[in-house]
């Protein structure tokens, strides 16, 4: 397979320039601002699908925003892999974090990155990784070496919960019939070190509003004798967990299977320093669940976090004053048995519950998905670990992610397929936080995996 | 007295277009934006004074913004009232829920104020509070009739702490000698039922930061694991008062009298319907501190409320991060004996030694004052009293008021005399929240009532 590395040289100047083009496009689609740039993106994947030598092409409309679809059917009796990936990216805030703009991609090396890693919002997550993708096509087809069919549907609402690509999919199942589902939306433990989630938490996340008084009231006439709406909601997040950390919604843990020992030893083996992982964080301790190991914590534990607060006065200098209403934003991660449905219900129960008579309140969900597990002895896993072997040199560790896509499980719900998790991204690559990127070697990388994959799946399937 | 209806009613025109020019200024010291706009204020206080008949004008300069100075010695050998106000106002925000601009005054009827009411940010606090005074001085001195010496000293840092009029108090003791303070900053309980405030509360103001990892990670990957700076902020702020709302800060409550129970019942007198404040609000409950009323735990009890909490993402839609930092402003009322200096030590020690390990906190006090009680014996209080007398046909109630003008302690402490706290606002006014207002009845019966006080002080101390 001389040719992969051959293409990948003589062409990969040109794929990181169309990368960075793809990541200049600020396609927020948390932000109603940034509507016609995500439409603009989703123009530009779908171009790129069709040039690197896509047909059938087409932007489905959707209530929300575009999915892209485009396929190459050589065969209907060779497998069909489907390739998942999404073309919206987080927010960019706190801008002032950046060291430069989220939507002026630049190359800059670091220490974990000594070849250069690309700075920009959505680099890893997951432009740049669905984008391997595409050029690891345009590979296959220039080099006439493409072993199965292949389906896109590249999605732009991941980051909002992917509610219109859940109709998509109920609605276009022949079309999306496949053998497999490929998606390049997670990492590795390192560059030396490849990985395959086997894992995918469920995600629960609900908006809160606690409402004291009906106007905002001056604190010195109205302090003591009135609910304050934040000192409140304050309460009622510190009554979300006990003092060992544990979640104290009634029946949270109800269909949490606890791993055996044996399986709990087998996790402990994957490759951890936690002096490191505090260093990284600056920590002086880390802070989670009594009698779980940090690992533990993020990949078999569901968890619950405020990613959001905000009430009263936040400008500048002091105002006294007592406002009407505060907010929260909360999330939820499940694990497997868990369903995002019933616990949104349960949170929502206790939050009314634990709430005084002194306010009122108002829970809104906002998206959820079910958990995700994949097995390690069917045929695409061990496409995708053979794969990693012959680029990487080593046998890729499974390991459960505490992160969430929401949609895989239905994938498996409603195509009946397994969806492999081929990620190659880094913890340190700041997703979701300022100064995200990806590294030049972790992008050429998976480039060149993935021809390996599609190789190794269609053998299997012989 | 016939003079005073008269000048007033050929004039209220004119002193209401003069209050609505002076409120078009956003004097909002809180906020540097408004720099400039602060120092117009100055000028045009300055000016006022002047023109009303005031000589040795100066526009005091300060570290911060000016304070306007100016008075009328009539004869050293009458006694000399100080009139204290202030020409700034709080900040504006939340904007969207204004009816019509802040600082776009327009003149609405309510139901209170069947006579209309100014709606304009300082409206009432304290733009159009101590612009009565400017007035009355003028008719006094129009009709001839000013029976002592008077003294302004109005300030533009009242709603930030008055640091730079400490200084300048202490400095300018001579300057400032007087027999008492006149101030209209405060309120009576309702148009038919005046009442004097006769106790202040002190302040201490704080901002704390909590701070996790050291940038924002995604909650999916690192939820559970590490220390969420919200959820600990809400542990923390959660942990500072217990099931019957005491405040746990050991020590806080250490010089705190309690009233004996003929002083409460005393107090309990006063005219108060629960539901009454209860509807006003739109709240099904009340919420304070176990064992006292809603009048007590206002007047005479110490009050701690979260002003304002903010940190993650607080945009629209979801974004599934635990962010760096939280933060919130925090203050706390203070009653007599206690020191606004040493509750903040005491506040700060109890917040550092809350915080769990795995997380790092700054505490950075903003300003204080200390608490403040005036007698109902002594001449200032019964002048006041009298003038009431007459202009409202009722004896006004002494009220401990929840509020805090921090400098009234200053001035007894630096200038030996007591504070008269003769304010016309109503709890309804809404200051510093949004639509706050000023009833037309209230500015023209403060503009009539203050020339009686001048008198019966005077004719008091002859």
């Amino acid at each position: 397979m001389k040719h992969i590395k051959k293409y990948i040289n003589e062409n990969e100047n040109r794929f990181i320039d169309e990368l960075l083009e793809l990541l200049r496009i600020p396609s927020i689609s948390a932000d109603p601002f940034y509507k016609q740039d995500v439409l603009k993106c989703a123009e530009l994947v779908a171009t790129s699908i069709k040039r690197a030598g896509a047909e059938n092409i087409e932007i489905c409309k959707t209530s929300g925003y575009p999915i892209v679809y485009g396929e190459k059917i050589i065969d209907i009796n060779l497998p069909t892999v489907l390739v998942y990936g999404h073309y919206d990216v987080q927010p960019a805030d706190p801008l002032d974090l950046w060291e430069s703009g989220p939507f002026e991609p630049v190359i800059r090396k670091t220490d974990i990155h000594p070849d250069g890693a690309i700075f920009a919002r959505g680099a890893c997550d997951d432009k740049g990784q669905f984008y391997m993708h595409v050029k690891a096509f345009e590979l296959m087809m220039k080099t006439g070496t493409l072993p199965c069919n292949i389906k896109f549907m590249i999605e732009g609402e991941e980051e909002v919960g992917s509610e219109n690509l859940v109709t998509f999919v109920k609605e276009n199942k022949s079309r999306l019939k496949c053998d497999t589902i490929l998606i390049s939306d997670t990492g590795i433990i390192a560059n030396d070190t490849p990985s395959i989630t086997t894992g995918l938490k469920g995600l629960s996340y609900l908006e809160v509003e606690v409402t004291g008084p009906n106007r905002d009231l001056h604190s010195g006439l109205y302090g003591g004798a009135v609910a304050n709406p934040i000192n409140i909601l304050c309460d009622m997040i510190s009554k979300m967990k006990d003092d060992n950390n544990c979640i104290t919604i009634p029946g949270f843990y109800d269909n949490v299977k606890d791993l055996s020992t044996e399986e709990r030893e087998e996790m402990s083996k994957a490759p951890f320093s936690l002096d490191k992982y505090k260093e990284a964080l600056d920590l002086s301790d880390v802070h989670g669940e009594m009698g779980y190991t940090t690992i533990e914590r993020t990949g078999i534990r569901p968890t619950l976090d405020v990613n959001g607060i905000w009430g009263g006065y936040t400008g500048e200098g002091a105002k006294t004053v007592i406002p009407s209403k505060a907010y929260a934003k909360i999330s939820m991660r499940l694990v497997p048995n868990q369903s995002d449905e019933e616990i949104t219900k349960l949170f929502s129960d206790y939050f009314l519950e634990i709430a005084p008579r002194s306010v009122k309140v108002k829970v809104t969900p906002h998206h959820g998905g079910e958990p995700y597990a994949s097995p390690t002895n069917i045929p695409a896993y061990i496409a995708a670990r053979k794969a990693m072997e012959t680029t990487y040199g080593k046998t890729p560790v499974p390991v459960k992610s505490g992160g969430s896509i929401p949609i895989v499980a239905l994938f498996e719900k409603e195509l009946e397929v397994k969806s492999i998790l081929l990620g190659f991204g880094l913890d340190s690559d700041a997703i979701h936080s300022p100064n995200e990127h990806y590294g030049i070697f972790n992008y050429l990388k998976g480039i060149e995996t993935i021809p390996y994959f599609f190789e190794n799946f269609a053998n299997a399937k012989k």
